[in-house]
């Protein structure tokens, strides 16, 4: 599912061009922009769309709302701004989250539209969507700048598909091995006995909570192999008193 | 918790300004920049900043990362590109959204770091932080512009803490009220029988998953009753052949 993302009368070149960056940044490409007040080769547009040319060589440009309308089967319209007021069911919204965990269940063309900076979508639009989103914002300054706008919802239909990369662990056994040396550690210092059962909890507790890498395991298994041989060496000399 | 949003020597003035937007849009005050390239009080910074005008006014300078490092007592690093390798451990990342759910439990000042607009943050920044947040973009075009780094990461946090308002719902009772008016309206209009069944369970779960407001509620009930009113005063003019 390729959304089309729909600029509406944008008015300054630079945002349709940091819109084509950002649809590249989360891997969308159908650009649509409704009667904008600036050529796609305008210098700013071209400047801030950075390494996203072709979204904006590529993007679809159309005079009226109502003829992306007649092209899309789910036409979603977007603010930041909500009623307050239950009885405006015109503006009864979806939040962005919730909505990215729905979008990918629509068959068909959605589109995903963005109003001007200064009015956004005039309520004539908004009657024309099937589905109004808002993305939350603080009530003293609700009013996102349309790039910002449009970044948000991207990111969070690329978030709604994002698997984070895996690190291979260090397994079970080996955080074993990890905890045998750890014990013999506190041996060899000659770590007070009475405080002994608590620390190696302790440090389990701190293990488990780092999510070690096998790379992270094996070097500082080695720096603990080294610990233990030096403080071994050593142990005859030491004071248990330096402890207490 | 009131994090500082670092932008560690920014180029660009509008960047800054936008900044200071988005950190108003998402509830969040302190603002600090590290030897930027232009006056806060450049008329770029100023124009993107909008109604954010005090947090550029109340924004502090320094000139090294050094010294905001020694301010701070958890610092994090950001970044949208991260090493696949496993043993580079320098930039080993959480996603944003994980650390947005970690750190409201951190106690003392938190700064977060934000890169030049083209190298972003030097690998001796990176050293000196906590820990590296990585924003997930997709890995064709990963470099966002700075300011919609920013955006992504405080729209994280704010969402951490964001209660969607809540609608006034129609109750289990409304609910039951609105099956029996289909029912009568099913007979009224002559309904095949062996269809009811499934229709009336059809209709629970389409309203069950519309989670109507009690607005919409008496609103469709009065569409219902006149439905109904209609169908019984024409019940015997009409044929139950149309339905099949």
């Amino acid at each position: 599912m390729q959304p089309y993302i729909i600029l509406v009368e944008p008015k300054y070149a630079g945002n349709a061009g940091a819109v084509a960056r950002l649809m590249k940044n989360f891997g969308f490409r159908n650009l649509v922009l409704i009667n904008p007040s600036f050529s796609l080769d305008n210098d700013d547009c071209r400047k801030f769309a950075m390494h996203a040319q072709e979204i904006l060589d590529e993007a679809i440009l159309m005079d009226s709302f109502d003829e992306i309308v007649e092209e899309m089967d789910f036409m979603v319209g977007t603010t930041s701004i909500e009623s307050k007021d239950d009885k405006h069911h015109l503006r009864k919204t979806v939040v962005a989250r919730e909505f990215a965990k729905e979008i990918y269940k629509i068959d068909g063309k959605v589109g995903l539209a963005f109003g001007r900076e200064d009015y956004g979508l005039l309520n004539e639009e908004i009657k024309r969507c099937d589905l109004l989103v808002k993305i939350p914002t603080s009530d003293e300054y609700p009013a996102l700048n349309l790039s910002h706008a449009v970044c948000i919802l991207l990111y969070e239909l690329f978030m709604e598909r994002y698997e984070p990369p895996e690190f291979v662990l260090a397994d079970g056994k080996e955080k074993e091995k990890m905890y045998e040396f750890f014990d013999r550690l506190l041996k060899a210092i000659n770590y007070p006995e009475h405080k002994m059962e608590n620390t190696r909890i302790l440090f389990r507790r701190v293990i488990g909570r780092a999510m070690l890498s096998k790379w992270e395991y094996h070097t500082l298994m080695g720096v603990f192999k080294k610990a233990i041989q030096a403080a071994e060496g050593k142990k005859l000399a030491n004071s248990p008193e330096s402890f207490k």
